[in-house]
């Protein structure tokens, strides 16, 4: 019988989600699934003899992110005959859960769902705190809602055979919510960094466990993403413009390293950070082999920073590091940023 | 000044909705909109000098709930600049505010919005209590979230310009009301046909307040429907069926009086209701013109009925008349309906 940790995420008006972690968890995942009514999803890159068979398989990755796939998956759903006690199982990465998570919100007008979250990122950040959403043309994550998953297994077994960018692309949302939310989890992330990079099984359950357990936290507090939980979005919003630029063909962790980098010189030209913390996240990024790379020109950036969600008006809720493991975020005029990207505009 | 009533709804868990009742309210759109970052979306038919401009219009009627309506109009939003402050008013029937609130609902994953409903029914009922949902090929309504509007503006001046079948297609959800859930509007829709048949206005704004009232209470009971606003569905199941076979061109309400008189001999059938009570029920629709007509075979219905959301595996809960003014909701196997149809099956 493999460990298992438990964490409850309670939030306010919202379901409560249970998330299980452990190594082999996907083992036992039949056993947990016995007597349901089921409908499970996969990323067709994770086909797998321990886990269940999927009912419909995508091909995970950003371009899985469209209204057109979500109408397959719902269509699929509705010839399968889901109904409102059915239970969704997602099994995949971010892009996966994220449609998968939209599609359980919207049949019926919501019905239970669990995540089995595949690579590191979704473990660490995406499968937890129920966001869930599809892109528009016009922009990365317009479409969607918040809808829990009672259930997410967490099983870093996974992350043995993930390739080497998506498993850096998770490291990115690993050491985001250190540096703004956890000194204790940046503490580890410092001293441990050749175990992690090799992906080390037992450490992987440590990180993660704080990694959940931090993201737990916020989300418990603001499940609307109205006050504390926008701190989780710190390096999103030049990250979600360049990885939008890109159309997907930059993976997302590796566009938030990009944007921990400019709101830490955000945070140093607003004097938001002391120089030595500063430093010491810079220093963490680049250990991780994230380097500050140049930006594209503004004007190739700004009609994606418009569209951010986060934008109310002509001011951004933009989050900054404010020290080793704390963070804040603060009203930003759009024009602020636009000034500090290289031509300005 | 016109005279306005307002109703408050305030279902646990869910947000606010405030409904105002008065003749000409719609002449005050304005006024309350001033200030507010809006988009506009409005049913094509209804374009009034009294009305805010429209951002977009749409066709109204069952056709126009499809996922593709649904991206035309997050697009159309993302491309306004809609922002998490935005407010969404729809201005049209049930199918234009089931769209529309479907896309306030997903839009930034939830943004405010008002309905302004122009159709009786939509008056009634739809625009109350917070359901969103287009359809898929599988099934009506079978995509969607429960996402109320924070205010209802009911002006009956939109109902002396309905087509009758429109108009009929409200009493009828007005009748369901009445016979499944209020006595005292029942006996005001017993005594006042003539008034109600030619549209009296003021006599309206009373049936509308009585049903209006009659509908918030179970919706703050129950507004994720799990119980008690199963109620609400009197008439629906077969009304469904219905109108997913007549493909849009049967109005809802139409479809969902024959689905009263199904409920009504079933309940006959199971001693559910006195033989007294369910003639009364059956005057009362019969005086309005919703005369029971011969049902198509069981076999054309089946399929329709077996991708009803309100089933649970095999079985129903299916809403029925249980004497003037109440009802109840029973589990009923699929087979029991079916063999109530024409020719089994």
């Amino acid at each position: 019988m493999t460990e298992l940790h438990a964490i409850h995420c309670r939030p306010p008006g919202e379901r409560a989600t249970e998330v299980r972690i452990g190594r082999g968890l996907r083992g036992r995942l039949g056993e947990w699934l016995q007597g349901r009514r089921t409908f499970v999803l996969a990323d067709a890159r994770v086909v797998h003899a321990e886990l269940p068979t999927p009912d419909l398989t995508v091909e995970g990755g950003e371009a899985v992110k469209t209204l057109g796939s979500l109408e397959s998956v719902l269509r699929a759903m509705a010839t399968a005959g889901v109904d409102r006690g059915s239970l969704l199982v997602c099994i995949g990465g971010g892009t996966v859960g994220d449609l998968g998570g939209l599609a359980a919100a919207l049949h019926h007008r919501g019905i239970e769902h669990w995540q089995v979250p595949t690579t590191l990122l979704s473990m660490a950040d995406s499968a937890i705190g129920g966001k869930t959403a599809v892109n528009l043309p016009e922009g990365k994550n317009l479409v969607g809602a918040v809808h829990p998953a009672s259930l997410v297994v967490v099983d870093p077994t996974f992350c043995a055979t993930l390739d080497e960018r998506e498993y850096r692309s998770g490291l990115a949302e690993t050491l985001k919510i250190a540096i703004g939310r956890d000194a204790e989890l940046f503490s580890l992330l410092e001293r441990q960094r050749d175990a992690l990079l090799r992906r080390d099984p037992q450490l992987l359950v440590e990180v993660l466990h704080r990694a959940v357990a931090a993201k737990v936290a916020v989300v418990e507090a603001d499940p609307r993403e109205h006050g504390v939980r926008r701190l989780l979005n710190l390096g999103h919003t030049l990250g979600h413009a360049l990885e939008s630029r890109a159309q997907g063909t930059v993976p997302h962790g590796l566009c938030v390293a990009q944007g921990i980098h400019f709101a830490l010189a955000l945070a140093l030209a607003e004097r938001a950070i002391s120089a030595t913390d500063a430093a010491r996240c810079t220093r963490l990024l680049e250990s991780y082999g994230f380097v500050r790379e140049p930006l594209p020109p503004c004007h190739e950036l700004a009609p994606w920073l418009a569209r951010d969600k986060k934008r109310v008006d002509t001011t951004l809720h933009f989050a900054m590091p404010t020290g080793v493991g704390t963070s804040a975020v603060v009203p930003m005029p759009l024009r602020r940023i636009e000034s500090a990207l290289p031509g300005g505009c």
